[in-house]
């Protein structure tokens, strides 16, 4: 069973226990022969899957009055794989979602690191540093590299914390942010999960 | 007595009781015939400023030791200000300092609002939306503009409240963070207060 989550850059594939990427703009889609289960938020690939019959789109199965009309398809599908958590979704942004079970409960979006990296960098010349990761966020900081690292990571690390559930952590980010959420399981296949568990409630498995 | 904050963008002068701006690239300083004790962060102006004898530098003026060395002068002129408190300066960087007896304990630096807007829409077309500053910040949130205005408000408002201290709201954009810090006294005279006080130990007025 071959399951494929594509973002804006790649897309993901899932088969058996192995995950592999391909590149957006260099694969074409046409030459896999078999079954695809797959969610899109490439408004480009959505529309070339459409006329092939064997990519099959699981946003199509999800009970959309549990989320909201323009929620993420990824994020949807990370929150149908648990039954109760904080999910934080490390990638080009953060997205943080809550699922008490199995309700999704509401979620922000936060910039991920590159992206808030350059947001500092473009304020002025003198905040482009890269993130320090290990930056001690019980002390209020006394350098320009530790100031914006706390300003980033700090408020990010005590919302999560608040609100004392299981912290699922995925995303390509998912190695760095584990060092501000020492507790939290690193799931790389969260949303492939999820994806699975709505191919069963649909019966497409 | 004339005073001046200098940054990026204007010349904010203060006489008396009265403050008003002019812009970096239109105004001559040489024209002011008067004493100015100034603060700068502008590169550019401060080498003009040096050649000029009755502009007098107040950065000169301040024990660094209480300090960092990389540290803006304009958030040093603000902790110079006040006794006891939180500071929160919102301009085009939110700066976040805290100040106990007169001692600095350290601070942070968040993106101010319009630059986290751009950083948002540059992460994706989908997230391009003016904040919501009256979004309900009790409540996760089930759209996307809520996604994002929780993201970057609950978070600095959260941090800031942890601290229990008074909260000291200034800069070009204390009105609309007023908004979800209604307990904090807003001066935007804060950096001019900081630099009188400074003038005072040194006994320059």
């Amino acid at each position: 069973m071959l399951l494929c989550d594509i973002g804006n850059t790649t897309y993901h594939f899932f088969l058996e226990d192995k995950g592999y990427k391909e590149d957006v703009n260099l694969f074409d889609p046409s030459i896999v022969k078999e079954k695809v289960f797959y969610i899109c938020v490439n408004p480009h690939v959505k529309k070339v899957l459409k006329e092939l019959e064997n990519w099959i789109d699981l946003s199509l199965h999800v009970d959309m009055k549990k989320y909201y009309e323009t929620m993420g398809v990824d994020r949807i599908m990370a929150c149908e794989a648990i039954e109760s958590g904080i999910i934080v979704d490390a990638g080009s942004a953060i997205t943080v979602d809550v699922v008490k079970e199995g309700r999704f409960e509401g979620g922000f979006i936060y910039p991920g690191a590159r992206a808030m990296s350059e947001c500092y960098k473009n304020i002025s010349s003198a905040l482009t540093y890269s993130f320090n990761f290990e930056v001690d966020l019980d002390r209020m900081p006394k350098n320009s590299r530790d100031a914006i690292s706390y300003g980033y990571l700090k408020l990010l690390q005590s919302e999560v914390k608040s609100y004392n559930m299981d912290i699922f952590l995925t995303g390509g980010d998912a190695i760095n942010f584990k060092k501000i959420f020492p507790a939290s399981l690193v799931d790389e296949m969260l949303i492939f999960r999820g994806m699975t568990n709505i191919m069963k409630r649909a019966n497409l498995c």
